[in-house]
């Protein structure tokens, strides 16, 4: 791992590979395998670990680039191409998924029906082999070496060598193939698959594209380093589970009471680990127990599980965690700025809009929370807003878990929406199809909260004596700055505004600009949105507020850019006039700087509720 | 489960649960067992289905308060008994765990040493029984009932009746008793031992105890509605690998395959499966398949994997998601109030502090990410902060990395800082064995992010020009108000201060009072907090600011409690003397409004900042 850093900080992890491997170093027992005579030339003493996480980050540590080739490793990844090949029911008639007892080369048939057991045992693994699809062996062969580079993230080739070794002395595994013609579990000629399964075994790997293939297997069949699909995410579960009876043959119980790791080992030294949605392991040590299983690669899968607490079974609970925050549209408004009056409106009426942000990886245990959680208070929600910006994942059953809510909900006359679900394309398809003719009435969606809460907000407003034409002009004497102000004053201030009118869309103010004059909005909205995330609004004013004055008052350039969202008309009080006031008719400055400090403290007020929410 | 709301509405989950239950009802396949008279009394139509998350939620619906004895599921929970009172080596000399391709009633006894295969078939099952402490025959049983009323959260009794019946059929037991005697996995006479077989069997439960007691299972042992442990929480890996690998009989690879949650079945008709960290499942319906297996309880189990997605080999990826939030002290202050030219020097200065928020469960996995992201970005951190108040739980592996990330950063001059970390006491135990005469200079933590940030940012301004001697004075002609005042007009504004002190501790302002004016902090520091909630303090004053002006300003009553740090000497300035000076020196109340209005809009500008760090 490159040290990232000046400082050439190691990772803590780093340095506990490298101690578990030097440690490790020091176990000699076990012996080259020699049953073809390629596999006897290797160095006994080579020793590479590597982990690789489901989100990508590798550790490796000793012989991590030794090519050796992959063997027995090959078998779940073959299983899996076949799998989606044949899809599972296919596959389950010629290759059983029970574990036996017996050795890695036994033959191991079913006496009734000639099925192999399970497809890690050598006969279903040539099995598995002959349901690949593909017009010619040699294309049969190319795609699962096509495959096998996709898990691995680089271009793998076969050991022509060791080939030609296997296929010299492999008189067994053709036994194999022919009993397995002989029950029908193989189609044709069986030599051609034979001599398949035989090209899988030489596939050449070092010890980090295992650790990398692991991975994938741990990412749902995604490689984490390329982003790249090696296998359908449904099938990864399969491939899992014969790993996890059968990988490492007659230690299948043993393995998982202790280890816990789903595994599967090669005979040149290769063991590769797999902890579904965290990490993969890849080991290579070439000295091999009686069983067959590299020593150091069973003692670095047992010491990691246990130093890393990695053992399958042992779970955190998942389920508390799917709310990450809950308020409702009292404790936050939309950024649709509300006079005062408006404001003491929303602070009762919207008590009844319930935002729920939500994270994670939403399944059954998370989303049973949530639901849980909304039906007990369903009796104050109006508007549910339900915030996925944090949602990493959504499965089918939380799909159809929120589908029933809404159902429900809507027959309750109350309204589900929503917000930052466009990463999520399975949400509206499962709504599109359960919803049907329903859906475009029911599946209310925003890109974002602020969105969200204003359509509440104004639906809300709509029935009070707050609700404004959608074309209504604020008269200048009605400004909120100016409220205060007797007639007489009036007609000191009026003139000196200047009108201007802006287009939809038309930048008001100018992020960087210096601060002139400030606005009093007449007719129409405006929108302060930062330069450069122009979907991001701060806050949008309505006829009668003022926008500008903080620039103007503390003299720094203009922060923000403010653009129209209508048509708008504006009356713009320069600062110079403003200044001149102080001079001449102080009472009127101090009054407006009275409803000035006011509104800033109002909105002060408002951004400190807000902050609590997050607290 | 009750319907917690007015309006009646059920959950979707609940509506799932009897759909399923009315579609699993047509299956009348099966038959009710006979092998003992009690048994085959049972009305095959029952049928009840359970299923309780890891947080305690409950679903149930048909049968599921009917009665019926646990018989075989009785085995896991002894043999978690077991290993607490042997531990898992010499649980293991006396019972193997390997899957065995044989029937429930089989003898299996491996022929070389006469150890049992594994707990889950009648003659594990007996050794186990035999492992169970205690002074007499009465007093291990008794033990074994009370665990069991733990898992099921409530007090259990024998069905009498049964338990005669198996002791008097129960023959081919007697003689597996024997047979372990004579191979020395059973001490003693084995005549007691296995009576206490045949009372375990007995035990009567009910759909929804099943249930319970699978997702106490799932909660790492802790019953969720009781909150009580029933099993310690390293040994849980331990019974569900039994489970998963020998739990269903000769049935274990496929049910591994295709319903993916370990499992275990009663000949009476119970079925029990347990998704870690998620969810308890319990099924009764007493039709069994010719594995002993209740018919309907696979169906259900196997519904319930494939449209809840429960299979334990899919999962999503956990890694990406344990950092909640990352922001530096440039962006987010303490709520120590800073002057200006504080918080511009601060502004710089802060980014060197880099709060880190976690979340969810750490362990490696997800502890990983956090120190890789430390890592690559460690230039820039001076300051650490991790911030654990909503990490749910913390394992040693993640303890370990902790430790060596502080380590490392020490090494470095670095400081890191843990905030809320109470509920963890792992995490200090670790450390303070780690770091051992290193703790108390090396693990640092605060309360909160407030006051870690703050020391970071004190330690931080103490080698500027903006340190005071700790017992400063302001003299009045330098508080921030006053500052554009000319010497003559502070000759008009210093008489109206009324100079006040208080101790430390004492209050200064009350929320809920009427404002009736503004202080000036001459000496000393005072805090703003929320009444109710004292260790939450909203903002601390240093000498020369104002507080208590919002109230002042727009007339509310007081929000917050202001107390004092320190001894503090106040200035006070009552409202009408301020409202006064409009009429005798209005540019003297211009120039403070100016002042005011300046204040209130960098407050707004740091909220408004600090706000879009929880975009």
């Amino acid at each position: 791992m490159k040290k990232s850093n000046e400082l050439n900080l190691t990772s803590p992890i780093q340095d506990f590979l490298a101690e578990l491997h030097r440690k490790c170093t020091a176990d000699n027992d076990g012996d080259v395998a020699t049953y073809i005579p390629e596999l006897a030339k290797a160095d006994p003493d080579w020793f590479g670990v590597c982990i690789v996480t489901a989100n990508g980050s590798v550790y490796e540590v000793g012989d991590t680039r030794q090519e050796f080739t992959i063997q027995s490793i090959s078998k779940p990844f073959v299983y899996g191409l076949a799998l989606e090949d044949n899809g599972r029911a296919a596959t389950l008639e010629r290759v059983g998924v029970e574990p036996t007892g017996d050795a890695f080369n036994s033959i191991s048939l079913d006496p009734g029906t000639g099925r192999p057991r399970n497809p890690m045992i050598n006969a279903g693994a040539i099995a598995t082999a002959g349901l690949i699809a593909g017009k010619t062996p040699a294309s049969r062969f190319k795609r699962i070496l096509e495959t096998f580079s996709l898990y691995a993230g680089r271009e793998l080739t076969v050991d022509k060598t060791v080939y030609q070794s296997e296929s010299d002395t492999g008189h067994r595994n053709r036994a194999i193939g022919h009993m397995l013609r002989n029950f029908d579990k193989l189609t044709g000629d069986p030599a051609p698959t034979t001599e398949i399964y035989f090209q899988q075994c030489s596939i050449s790997v070092n010890c980090r594209d295992l650790g990398v293939m692991a991975a994938t297997l741990a990412n749902r069949g995604i490689n984490p380093l390329t982003g790249k699909q090696a296998l359908r995410g449904e099938y990864v579960e399969s491939v899992l589970s014969v790993m996890g009876t059968c990988g490492m043959y007659d230690y299948a119980g043993e393995w998982l009471y202790h280890v816990g790791i789903p595994a599967k080992s090669g005979v040149a030294g290769g063991v590769l680990a797999v902890l579904p949605g965290q990490i993969g392991i890849g080991v290579f040590s070439p000295r091999l127990d009686a069983h067959g299983n590299s020593v150091r690669g069973i003692r670095v899968c047992k010491e990691l599980s246990r130093h890393l607490d990695l053992h399958l079974f042992n779970r955190s609970v998942v389920g508390k965690f799917s709310i990450r925050l809950k308020f409702t549209g009292a404790d936050f408004n939309s950024s649709h700025v509300r006079t005062f009056e408006e404001g003491q409106a929303l602070r009762e009426l919207a008590k009844g809009i319930h935002v729920y942000q939500l994270q994670g990886n939403l399944m059954f245990a998370t989303t049973e929370p949530v639901l849980h959680d909304v039906l007990e208070h369903v009796d104050k929600i109006q508007f549910l807003i339900l915030d996925l910006k944090r949602v990493l994942s959504l499965n089918e059953s939380a799909g159809h878990l929120f589908h029933s809510l809404v159902n429900k909900l809507h027959a309750a006359e109350k309204t589900v929406i929503f917000t930052h679900c466009e990463h999520l394309p399975l949400l509206r398809r499962m709504m599109k199809k359960k919803l049907a003719d329903r859906f475009t009435e029911q599946f209310n969606t925003y890109p974002n909260n602020d969105l969200a809460l204003e359509w509440c907000e104004e639906t809300l407003l709509e029935n009070t004596q707050y609700a404004h034409a959608p074309n209504f002009k604020c008269k200048p004497a009605d400004y909120e700055l100016f409220k205060d102000l007797t007639a007489a004053e009036l007609k000191v201030v009026l003139p000196l505004l200047k009108p201007h009118n802006f287009k939809r869309g038309q930048v008001i103010i100018n992020a960087g600009d210096d601060a002139r004059e400030m606005f009093f909005l007449a007719r129409g909205h405006a929108s302060v949105l930062l330069p450069g995330e122009e979907r991001h609004r701060l806050a949008t004013f309505s006829p009668g507020m003022s926008f500008g004055e903080m620039a103007f008052l503390d003299g720094a350039p203009r922060s923000a850019n403010i653009v129209a969202d209508s048509e708008v008309e504006c009356d713009l009080l320069a600062m110079e006039d403003f200044q001149a006031l102080g001079k001449t008719h102080p009472e009127i400055k101090i009054k407006m700087f009275g409803k000035l400090c006011l509104n800033l403290t109002g909105k002060l007020r408002k951004a400190n509720r807000e902050l609590s929410v997050f607290e």
